[in-house]
Formats: structure tokens, sequence, C-alpha cells
């Protein structure tokens, strides 16, 4: 197909926070509409969302909806892609998941442009866009990896309270208030809506993102594992996580030490190798004080990388500061460079 | 001297909060005073504090305030101590110094009681206090480094904001208020308040905690690397940090990945080291999502370590959350517990 076709577009889960973002993102970044369906749950359907000017109704997502949609945006939960998006797939259309329902599956590629847009060719109808916290992260390790090789990455991470959703956002806030007027406040979202025990995010650090797996980790953690050497193609790096949430609305941050392949290397090359890289800016300056932050980041999408240093003991040992828009970059404006991907490569 | 003996002590700094929280812990030890002096710069003088149901008026502290002192805790910044310190030596006095100005002399020990208590035999008048920071993972660290080797640190933190000091605390606290409110606020504190740039704490993480190297360290992190090698007496560890505010107002937490010399150890092996272990509370369950947290530390004296993980690359690697509240553990109650020593080994 070619690049001035039109295309018709779904999104499930339009009423959320990622589908309020790809609804931006799209219209931003111009992408080719003929038209589109904004689809959800049996609950939000009925809302009214304004698109470009023109209201557009929201309806109830069923297997039907997708007849003659050339490409549909999941972000409606994993139980949603599951059950939805093979029927997607059985009706022509590419479907670009945001959720874990797919990532791990053999014949789906884990998709980040910056790192690996070729595994698209691969696809089989589903493409998965990664964890969010995965993503940044990538972005921030393939130039060094393509320049000085890598080999082992530990990431400990401060995650904002948006990635658990609208709800968790409000209870932050909520909380925050109660607290500041010395009200007793009962947290019932966070950490992990689903999970038995709510514990106070406002004016604390929870060092827990998503359920614990039998080895002690948790399922984020996990992910940032097993997706980063699925991303990069590189099943023997070394990745461990530590992940945890913060009192942020938008916005993750990560502390990543990496070693590299090479030796003698400098901060400074590494520096080098990032400026310039697809969808990094590096703000990197000490005596300027300029390092990436969350509240800096809220709204763009690049990959904020600073704080780079050489390790003092280890000659391949460095250390780096990566913040990014966890609902652009992280979720909406990576599922949209999927597409344009798609559309560059004629895969739709 | 014997243990049934009384002491006069003074506080320098005695209107700080640690200042404060020394007061606190003193009183609640039960700590042996004969008189105590309350000293502060000229400007906070003349002020009344309350101890055990008496009012003492704060003075201003000179040379002549240490005559017949026998202890006194210094905590009102760097260059306070470097002028008042050498002249309460002088008159005798032995100096427990919260303060940076003597932690790396060859001559000063550099005291975390539960760690390197014997070093307290070679002091020469000053004692320092490490680091907050430090000091709660070194608690962490040693009984696992006594049972099974330590040949490396990498510690990312998630520091609170009463580290740096009570106007820093209020900032905070304002400009939460502000943004909630949807008002403008303009940061006059934070990170640093003699640095140039001032950012906004709340809702937000900050990678600066003091000023920059040159070597693109912050003074934090390298404290936390040096004064690490020194309270351990090992130059040979490989020690990295970086050092992270969070809008929290105390409680410092850790993130801590150790390399161990010993192999073919299982993470239930460093639990047990921990528990039971002196001035360590060990709360990992994640089953029941139990792990520490700055909220539940605030108050308390203790080191509290969870999410004890092995690392899944690397077979000596494992993973720590290190959690204290930096205003007692990490200042006053380290820093009494300095002095109880020195009674206890007679070195007062």
């Amino acid at each position: 197909m070619s690049q001035n076709q039109t295309y018709n577009v779904a999104i499930v889960g339009a009423t959320g926070a990622v589908g309020q973002q790809l609804l931006n993102t799209i219209e931003s970044r111009n992408f080719p509409i003929k038209n589109l369906s904004l689809l959800s749950s049996k609950r939000s359907a009925g809302k009214a969302i304004n698109f470009k000017g023109k209201e557009h109704t929201v309806e109830e997502a069923t297997p039907e909806s997708f007849e003659g949609v050339d490409v549909a945006f999941f972000s409606a939960g994993g139980s949603v892609s599951k059950a939805l998006a093979p029927e997607a797939v059985k009706r022509g259309t590419v479907v670009i998941d945001n959720t874990s329902a797919f990532r791990m599956d053999k014949d789906v590629p884990l998709v980040v442009p910056e790192v690996n847009e070729a595994a698209l060719h691969q696809h089989n109808g589903i493409i998965a866009n990664p964890n969010c916290s995965t993503i940044q992260m990538v972005v921030a390790l393939e130039p060094i990896r393509q320049k000085f090789g890598l080999t082992k990455v530990i990431v400990s991470t401060y995650q904002a309270v948006s990635g658990a959703g609208a709800q968790a956002v409000q209870e932050m806030y909520d909380e925050t208030k109660a607290i500041l007027e010395g009200r007793s406040f009962t947290p019932e979202i966070l950490p992990v809506s689903s999970d038995e025990k709510h514990y106070q995010i406002a004016f604390n650090a929870i060092p827990q993102i998503d359920k614990f797996e039998e080895n002690g980790y948790t399922f984020e953690e996990m992910k940032m594992i097993n997706e980063t050497k699925k991303i990069m193609g590189m099943p023997e790096l070394e990745v461990a996580a530590t992940c945890v949430r913060l009192p942020v609305e938008i916005g993750h941050s990560e502390s990543v030490y990496i070693e590299i392949e090479e030796s003698n290397r400098q901060a400074q090359e590494l520096k080098q190798s990032l400026e310039g890289a697809a969808g990094v800016v590096v703000q990197d300056n000490p005596s300027e004080q300029l390092y990436p932050m969350p509240a800096l980041a809220v709204g763009k999408n690049d990959v904020f990388v600073g704080r780079i240093r050489k390790d003092l003991d280890r000659d391949n040992g460095f250390h780096l500061w990566v913040v990014s828009d966890n609902l652009l970059k992280g979720a909406a404006w990576n599922s949209v460079q999927i597409a344009e991907s798609l559309i560059k490569l004629e895969l739709i």
C-alpha cells in the first residue's frame, strides 16, 4: 500500500488514559485515517469523544467491530486483547496491542521502532507494544549496544502512578490532599488494585509494581528482564530489575547500570553515541545542573538521558539516568510509531 | 569511667532538625546526663528548648562553651564543626560530629556501631558520624559480608527531603499545596540550597543530592562510595552510587545490588544472616506484600530490609531494598549509639 493511502483505524479502550493519548498522538501526527472507530467495554459504550472537531460515539467492542478495519490499537487490558485481537486478525486487521497478552509469544514481534523495526516483517497480524519501563530503557541502550556492545544491565526504576491507571492517579491526589489537611485516608488502589493490600503512595515509595511471581520478583520486573532480551534480540544479555512506584503522576525514571563489551571507553564516548540517536535527547551537564526529570519530560515523545558516568571500579561499567513520559513513548507514541513503520515498510 | 557515671553533654545545632531528634533520642534512651548545654549559632541563641520538663536556653557556641564538657554532638554544618570541634577537643571534650567535615580524615574514626565499633579505640577526640544514606546501607551489608564476603555494591537511592533540612521540607509541602490548588510556585531550596538552580520536588524526582564533583558524581554519591569502604575497612570493595531525591519527608530507601564472595548461596541464606542481626529488621514476604517503605520506617531506629532476591544471571549477585529513618539511624540515633559505645568501652 502506498504512503498516500488512508486507513480504517480502530481504538479499543478509547476512553482510558492511554486511549486518550493515542487520539492526541494520532491527531498531532496527522495519521492518515479514513474511518475511525472508537471501541470500549459495554460499560463505557455510548460516550462521545471529540476527534479533529467531530463527535465520535464510543461503541462496544465485538468481533464484528473489526470488519473492514486496517489497523487496531488495543489498550483495554490483557483479557480484552486475548479475546478480541484474534477476532480482529481473522477479519484482516493488523493489531497493535499495548497489553502484556502477547508480548512473549514467539510469533508476535515486540517492537520499539528505534531498536527492532525490522521485526515487523515477521508479524502474523499482532504486534505487541512493550511495557512502558522497558521501552524507554532499550531506546537509551540500543545506540550504546551498537557502538560498544552490551553484556549486563541492572536497573532500578522510579515509576509514575499513571502507569497504574487513572484511578490510581486520582487516589494519589486525594491522598496527598488528605495528608496535607491532616485527614485520614484509606488507599484502595495502589500498589496493585487487584492485589490484597493497599498502601499509601503520597510522600512514600512502594517497591511493588504488579503482583509478585513465585521467584520473588514482580511481574513488572520480569517484564523488564524478558522484554529487554527479546526486543534487543539478545537472550544472553544479563538483565536485572527492581521496580518502585513513586508519588509522581507522569514520567518514569530509571537508574541504569550497564557493562559494555569494549574496554577503555569513556563516558564522553557513550554520550556521543546517544547524541543524535533516534528518539533520544541527551540532557547531561552537571556544571549547569542539567539532567532529566519526570516533571520536564511530561508531554514529550523523547527519551531523555543524563548522569552518564563511567563506573569508578569497572572499566566497562557505566551509569545512566533515563526519563520518559510513560503514557507517550511508553505507550501511545510507541504504538503510533509502530503503525507508521508498518505503513513505511508497506506491511499494511 | 564507670557505667553509673553521668556526663556533661553539649549539643551544637540544638535548634535544627537533627538537634531535635538528638534531644528526643537522648531522652528516650535515658542517656546519663549531668549537665546539658544547648548550643547554636548566634542567630538562634536565646531560644528556649524543653528537655525532660526543664527549660534550657540555647547559647551561642564559642570555644569556651566546651569547658568541662565530656561529650559534644555537632550537627550545625561542616564549617561550624571545622571551627569549633578542635576547640572542644583542646578542652578535653570528645566530639561526635554529624557533618562531613572530618569523615575522611585518616585520624578520625567513621563509626556505625553495628559495623565497626572497635574503631572507636583509635579516636583522637573526634568521631565522625557517617552520611545518612551510607549508615543504613552498611548496617544491611555487614551481616552479609561477615557470612558470605562482599565484593561489589551498586546502589540507587530514593532519599527523603528532610535530608536537605527543615526549609526543604517546608518547600516540599508548600509546593505540593500550590500544585494541588493550581497555583504557580518558584522553588528556592531544592535540590541544593547553595547551588544555582532550583527545581520542583513535588510529584517529581531529582537526580541530584549535594553539588557535583568534577568527575560527574555528586558529593553525596562520593560520600556513599568512600565512606562505605572506610567503615567496612575494605578499600578494595567496589561501590557505585546514584543518589536521587524524592517527594518523601522522612525515610531513605535504597535499591542495592551486591556481589558476594561465595558461590552457590541462596536468597534465603542471606535473609537468615540478616534476621537477628544488630539493628536490622527483615520485612520480606512477597506473598503477603511485606516489604519496607519509608512511610512505615518513620520514628524507628531500625534498618528495614526486604525484596531480598538472587540475581537471575550471576550466581553471586543479590538484590536488596533497604529503608530507614534518615533522621534517626541516619543521624541522631547513630550519634547517640556512638556515645553509648564510648561509655561501654570506657573511652570517655
